[in-house]
C-alpha cells in the first residue's frame, strides 16, 4: 500500500517498465538521439490521408511496440492510459480502438506521459491491475494547424517558439519481482499553477513556474536534494523555460538544479542545425525521449536514480482568444534502477 | 487491497461519497429534478463574457459546494479528478485553478463523470491519496458551438438528437468507516466499441454498445443479474440510445434490463414539454443527474445497490468531418449504501 508524505506518493508495489519504445518522423529522426528510437518514418504523413490519421498511426505503432519488446498480448493489458494534444483527445482514441484493452483517457497537455504514468501507476498500486500501458502522442502538422497556423501560411516563429515533437512514446507497467527493469518508485501529482502568462509562443515560460513547484514541493516531501539524482529530467520546457526554472528554483526556493538538469525539449533537436528556436515541444517530446534513451540507459545501469517531471500548458486557442492566462501544471515520476 | 474479477475491480476501501452537490441551468431548473440541484442560474452565462467562462464557474461552484456540504477544505483535497467536453478539457483548467489541488486531468468526453469516479477511487484504494473529488461539467451553448453550429443559425435538430445539459456535478470521494454515506464497491473501465456510426446528431446509437458491453461483461464478472440492482442508471443514451440498448443486451447476451433502468438524459429534462428531443447529454447531464438526485436517494435508502454506466462519443468534429466513425465508451462504478 502507498504511503503519502506531503504531496509524494510512495509506491509499494514498484510497478516496472518492461517494455518501452518510442516512433517518430524525420526530423526527429535526424536529431541527436536518432538512432535510439525504434522507428523512425521519413514520411510524416505515414501513408494517411490526413496528419490526425497519422498522430494515431504513431501512437498504435509505439503501443504495439512496447507491448513486442515486453512480450504481453494486448489481451494482458488492464488498462492503457494515454491522451494528447488534438482537441476531444482524439489521437488516443483512433490509435488505441483497435487494441480493445481498457482505455482510461487522461489529459495533461504536454504533461501527459507523466500523467498517464502516474494514473497507470496508482492503478497497479491499487491491486486491481496488473499490467498498465502509459501512452501519449503528438505530431507537429496537427498541433500547428490546430494552434497556431495552417502551415501553408508560413509564419514567422519567435525564438522563444518551440516546435513540437512528431513522434509517440509508450511504456508498458507490470508489477513483477523477477524482473531488473527499471520502476516507479514515488509519484507527485502537480497543482495548476498561474504565473499570468499570455503568450502562447512562449510556452515555456508559462509551464516553468509549475515544474519549479513539483520540484520544490517533491524534495521538500522526500528531503532529498538535487544531487541525489542521477538526472533532473524536464518534459519540453525549452531553452527558455530551463533558464527561468533555474532562476526560480534558485531565487524562492535556494535550489539549484543546473549541474544534474536535462530537458527532453533540449535534448530531441541539434538547435543549432535544426532551427527550432527554443527546442522541441508537445506530449509526444518528453514520451519519446523518455521512451527511448532514457529508459533505456537505465536499463543499462547508465542511470540509477531519476525524477522525470512533464510539463503541461493548459490552454486551447479559444481559451488564448478569450484573454485567458496560460495556467501550467506539471506531473512527476521518481524512476529508479534496482532490484 | 482491490480485487480484479475479469475486468471488474472489487475496492478494498470503500471510498464513500462524503460530499455531492450539482449546480444547473435555466432549462434544467425547469424540468423534474428541478427541486433537487444546489443551484439553478436563470442566466447561464453565471455574469460571464463567454460561454466557456460560464462552464468553468458551473464547475468551480459544484466543486465549491461538494466540499462545503463534505466540510472538506480545499487544502485536505489529494487530487481532483476532471475532464469536460472543451477543446483541451479547458472548463476543468480554468473552473479548478483557484483550488490548488493537485489536478488529475480526464477525457471521456460524456463518460466521464465515472471515469473520474474510477481514476479517485484508485487512487483512494492505492493508499496514497486520502480525499479526492471527482467531478465534470458541460454547457449547452459552449458544446453546440464547438462540436455543431452557431447557435445563431438557429439549424434543425432531427428526432435523434440530444441537447446538452448545462450543469455539473461534483462528488468528494474520502476512505473513511465512521461514515454511513454511500460508497464505491466496485468499478468497471470499459473498452472503446465501434459499430461504425457516423451520424453525429445519433450519439445514443453510438455509445449504445459501449454500455451493452461494460453491462454484460461486469454481470458476467460479478456473476450478478439485472434483478440484483435497485437501479441500472446510463449516462445519456437518450431514448435512441436507451433503446437500441435493450435491443443489443437482449439479443447478444440474453439479458433484460429494461425493468430496473433509467438513463439520466431521459430524467432531467420533460420531454414533452422541454423540446429535447432524444434527451439530455453531456458530461453535465449524467454529472448533475448522479451529484443530486441520485445520491441524495441513496443517502436517504432509496437505492441501496446501483450501477452507474456513463458512455461517451470519443470524436470531434475534425474526425468527423474526415469521415472517421464515432467510438464509444462506457465505464462503470457500483455504488452501494450501507454500513
Amino acid at each position: 500500500m502507498a504511503q503519502r508524505i506531503g504531496k509524494t506518493v510512495v509506491l509499494d508495489s514498484k510497478p516496472r517498465i518492461i517494455g518501452n519504445a518510442a516512433v517518430v518522423g524525420k526530423k526527429e529522426g535526424e536529431g541527436p538521439l536518432g538512432s535510439e528510437f525504434d522507428e523512425i518514418y521519413e514520411d510524416t504523413t505515414m501513408g494517411e490521408d490526413s496528419w490526425e490519421k497519422a498522430e494515431s498511426l504513431y501512437l498504435k505503432t509505439a503501443v504495439a511496440k512496447a507491448l513486442e519488446k515486453a512480450a504481453v498480448g494486448a489481451s494482458e493489458v488492464d488498462a492503457i492510459c494515454s491522451g494528447d494534444l488534438l482537441n476531444q483527445c482524439t489521437g488516443s482514441t483512433f490509435g488505441l480502438r483497435d487494441f480493445l484493452s481498457p482505455f482510461c483517457g487522461v489529459y495533461g497537455a504536454c504533461s501527459t506521459m507523466a500523467l498517464s504514468l502516474c494514473v497507470s501507476s496508482l492503478m497497479i498500486e491499487s491491486g486491481g491491475f496488473n499490467c498498465c500501458v502509459a501512452a501519449t502522442s503528438s505530431h507537429f502538422c496537427s498541433a500547428e494547424k490546430q494552434f497556431r497556423k495552417p502551415l501553408e501560411y508560413g509564419g514567422q516563429r519567435p525564438p522563444s517558439a518551440q516546435w513540437t515533437v512528431t513522434g509517440s512514446g509508450a511504456a508498458v507497467l507490470k508489477k513483477c519481482t523477477s524482473d531488473i527493469s527499471p520502476y516507479i518508485d514515488k509519484l507527485h501529482m502537480g497543482t495548476i499553477q498561474d504565473y499570468g502568462i499570455t503568450d502562447s509562443n512562449n510556452m515555456g515560460a508559462a509551464m516553468a513556474p509549475a515544474a519549479k513547484k513539483t520540484i520544490a514541493d517533491f524534495l521538500t516531501d522526500t528531503a532529498a536534494k538535487p544531487s541525489d539524482f542521477d538526472l533532473i529530467l524536464t518534459g519540453d520546457l525549452g531553452s527558455v523555460g530551463s533558464e527561468l526554472l533555474y532562476e526560480l528554483l534558485l531565487r524562492e526556493n535556494g535550489i539549484d538544479i543546473s549541474t544534474v538538469h536535462k530537458d527532453c525539449g533540449l535534448m530531441i533537436y541539434d538547435r543549432e542545425k535544426q532551427d527550432v528556436h527554443s527546442g522541441g515541444s508537445g506530449c509526444g517530446c518528453s514520451g519519446s525521449v523518455l521512451c527511448s534513451h532514457i529508459i533505456n540507459s537505465m536499463r543499462v545501469g547508465k542511470y540509477k536514480n531519476i525524477l522525470f517531471i512533464a510539463t503541461g500548458a493548459l490552454m486551447s486557442p479559444v481559451s488564448s482568444l478569450q484573454g485567458q492566462t496560460i495556467p501550467g501544471i506539471a506531473h512527476l515520476v521518481n524512476i529508479k534502477k534496482g532490484v
